[in-house]
């Protein structure tokens, strides 16, 4: 059978490599019976070439092409729903309804056209005018952007199709999207999809390139390679540092989400006043999704005593009771069951839990971990290993400094969560306590789980490292996400017929910009 | 005779370390008198547990506090000017006029109080506002930076004066500068004045601290410290890279700026409408500071011809004449000397200039260079070697398609230039050209020198790398500067007296805002 095509410069062609891989369906634990394409080098050398000729092109289009191309996109998409959410579903064991049909594919529609509504507006690219000076700067894209996608959410966040993708784009680049292996069977019919699109509103060819995967040497080459400018990552942190290594060796910017433990604080007075709401709301966080969320509610601190102890037991008991969802891979039941093995190594208690297997496929128990806040700031770092799954530990503290004492010991986290009571009666320890973790967070949020990002505008998808790459930028949220695959462009003393159409006076399509200081959408 | 003191955690002290320098006087050629400390490991380690202090109290600081240091500093330094600016001329060889009274210190103070302006209207944070799911994010300080000034502004580029450090507070961050080498004696002076406005103005202990010199073993250590928030560098790209490897591996955002050549294209037109204007537009730019600046035009690209030689020749006679002017340093000398041997080895001409010598101390003659655009694209590495000083290279080309090959093979750059008729008859050359040329180069310029940086909010002094490490951002221009030492937080359904100021429904100081996707400074 021969392997599935790649594209490469606008053609499905025939990979010119002989290695392949199949994907699996996680739930029957069978392989599924495509063959995908192990890409050799002189295929991504093809690719980035042809996005080098396809960003020069990009770079004169007007804004409107780039926006059509993006609603279109998003209209193929909807048309071709059940096939992709079955394909999608087959390779990750996510569930067709309510998760992959009803949540992540108009989720990613929704994306991708906020994202071409910001291409339309330019409202994405911060432009600045001095009028005494005649200085005027904006972001511009950067050229070829490198898209590696995670496991977890083979749509929203898919190499092509989701959040960088639709940011990439938006700010004019074109994208070689690396298939995740765990599912290129649903990566490959967005990418016809994103093709087609792509033709019909006059694209150039290679403003979309799909490879489903490269050996780890070859992806390194890929990320130093002079003709690539900038790289969007989600995934796994052993990989991602080796593909930031490489990038950051040629000054090549590399955005990377790669891990987050996402501590919850729930203080006294919240326990005292809604223990069996808290409980209710931290299971179904944590259970959601087989708990395969990047904000994952994975580290629970509270203080000991009484009221700890029945919050445990119930949470316990929710655990037990809860159906064991399928895991998205094989890896990802042997990453959750060694990870559980470092936390226990490291000095924490079980609490529930029988290892792997409880459900369908690939799979392991719903499992609650607990350890004491001394432990977990003597052994900080194997403490807070993340367990990418249906799983969570329980670090319980003697004082409110102790509390403290653990935040200062957490690594940089895409969120933080604190519950207290809404009488105020917990004000004093959220403010010993916040100041600490507020600094090692990108969300801050109140009485209320990470799980569920909203794409807002004032949405912070993203935290120190190692949480990502960069504390800066977010990676859900348009048009918050857009600026990283932006270079900052200035024009002195252009004149005025030269002058990108963002920038001129007229300002035909009413893009807000900061005007000597002051923000209008207004002509000059 | 003691070394001169170092500032740590508010104090002036004596260093524990053993070991110290001095600076010269590179016109006269004779070592200066004081002598200065090269820190140990041990006083790195004591200014960062300071830092990470003051950042505790600066977190909790109104912005006005922030903004009232920054101005207190910039008074104070106008008041002690006569003896800064006598002071860095006798360190750095610029004359005390008009060059750093009535230039860079003016530029230095208004710098702060810019810094001062956004610290205190929060214009810089992008703050934004989703009302419907209550989300609201802005940027924020990230913690201690370290900055690592440059040897050619002693004043507005300063460790401890300059843009980076007024960036870096204004963002609420603790600075540890490290002073240049060169100009130690300056950089004291100025560290003395921030320090007594600092306590006039209630800031903490640590909120600036001055380091003369450390080894480059101990600056990789600064670097890798978890305890260091940030980093700005401007300077040797060979330092400069080696900081930023050290960052890299822990994750630390670095923005360094490291060298440029600042490309000049002359189009056939605008030498027939006015080749002598432009020659003494040249002569001027390049020879301005004895051509020590970032954004010195070190590359003109012309095409061959009558015309040509004639400017040729007319700029090599200016060159000629010009009197010789004294370099920062004997480094910088032997920097200059050691660059025109490679580009001569590369296969450039020597057109003028007759090696070290030829003026008052460090010093070498006002040179040009001569290359074919065939001999420069074979050799683009070699032949792009920054020239740091009083030298320029024509570059020849054959075609319009010459030059874009030249163009195309041109690290990034701080700016790019381009010379045209006014009546529009190099359109066409121009359009094939300046595409290559836009993505290459942080700032481009129509009918413009280089060289005069405004502070402006348009301005970009930035560019793709190698030209600094990150091309999203500017060194340059308040706040565009500001938000590299930032990090975003994102704040989502927190109680409204838990939020910051900026976030708000009241918006009590009036900041520029985007909420629901519209800007504006009204309260919500």
């Amino acid at each position: 059978m021969a392997a599935q095509k790649v594209l490469i410069a606008g053609v499905w062609k025939h990979s010119d490599s002989t290695k392949t891989f199949q994907s699996e369906d996680p739930k029957a634990q069978t392989v599924l019976p495509d063959h995908y394409p192990v890409s050799d080098w002189d295929e991504c050398s093809a690719a980035l070439d042809a996005a080098v000729s396809a960003f020069e092109v990009m770079r004169t289009l007007p804004r409107e092409s780039i926006a059509k191309f993006l609603e279109t996109f998003a209209n193929r998409i909807e048309a071709r729903s059940a096939e992709i959410c079955e394909m999608a579903s087959s390779e990750t064991a996510l569930p067709v309804e309510p998760r992959l049909a009803s949540g992540e594919l108009p989720r990613t529609c929704g994306q991708l056209r906020a994202a071409a509504a910001a291409a339309r507006s330019g409202d994405w690219a911060n432009a600045t005018i001095d009028t005494a000076n005649n200085i005027r700067s904006c972001l511009a894209g950067i050229g070829p952007v490198a898209v590696f996608g995670p496991n977890n959410f083979p749509l929203a966040f898919g190499s092509i199709s989701g959040g960088d993708f639709a940011a990439a784009i938006a700010a004019g680049n074109p994208v070689i999207g690396k298939a995740n292996s765990m599912h290129p069977g649903t990566t490959r019919i967005l990418a016809e999809e994103a093709q087609a699109a792509a033709e019909s509103t006059g694209m150039p060819a290679g403003t979309v390139q799909l490879i489903y995967r490269l050996d780890h040497a070859d992806g390194e080459k890929l990320a130093r390679d002079p003709r690539l400018a900038a790289i969007g990552y989600t995934g796994s942190r052993q990989a991602g540092l080796k593909l930031k290594t490489a990038a950051d060796s040629v000054g090549t910017p590399i955005y990377l989400e790669l891990s987050s433990v996402n501590p919850v604080v729930i203080l006294p007075g919240a326990l005292a006043e809604r223990s069996a709401e808290i409980a209710d709301e931290f299971s179904s966080s944590c259970l959601m999704g087989t708990g395969q969320f990047c904000t994952n509610p994975g580290i629970v601190i509270l203080k000991s005593g009484d009221a700890t102890d029945q919050f445990v037991a119930a949470v316990s008991e929710k655990f037990k009771n809860a159906s064991v969802g399928t895991l998205l891979s094989k890896s990802g039941q042997d990453g959750l069951a060694s990870a559980l093995k470092t936390l226990q190594g490291g000095g924490a208690e079980l609490i529930c839990g029988d290892g792997v297997g409880g459900g369908a496929g690939y799979c392991h128990s719903n499992t609650l971990l607990k350890v004491s806040g001394a432990e977990f700031t003597k052994n900080s770092e194997a403490l807070q290993t993340e367990a990418f799954g249906n799983a969570s530990m329980f670090i319980l503290c003697d004082s409110t400094e102790e509390i403290v004492n653990v935040v200062k010991s957490l690594e940089g986290n895409l969120t933080g969560c604190v519950y207290s009571h809404t009488d105020g009666s917990d004000d004093g320890d959220y403010d010993q306590i916040v100041p600490a973790l507020r600094q090692r967070v990108g969300r801050l949020l109140n009485d209320k789980m990470p799980t569920g990002v909203a794409v807002s505008p004032a949405m912070n998808h993203g935290g120190p490292y190692p949480a990502t790459g960069h504390a800066g930028f977010t990676a859900v949220g348009i048009p918050g996400a857009i600026p990283r695959f932006a270079m900052l462009q200035c024009f002195d003393n252009i004149r005025p017929h030269r002058l990108p159409e963002i920038l001129t006076d007229k300002n035909p399509l009413g893009a807000w910009r900061s005007i000597d200081g002051k923000w209008t959408n207004a002509a000059i």
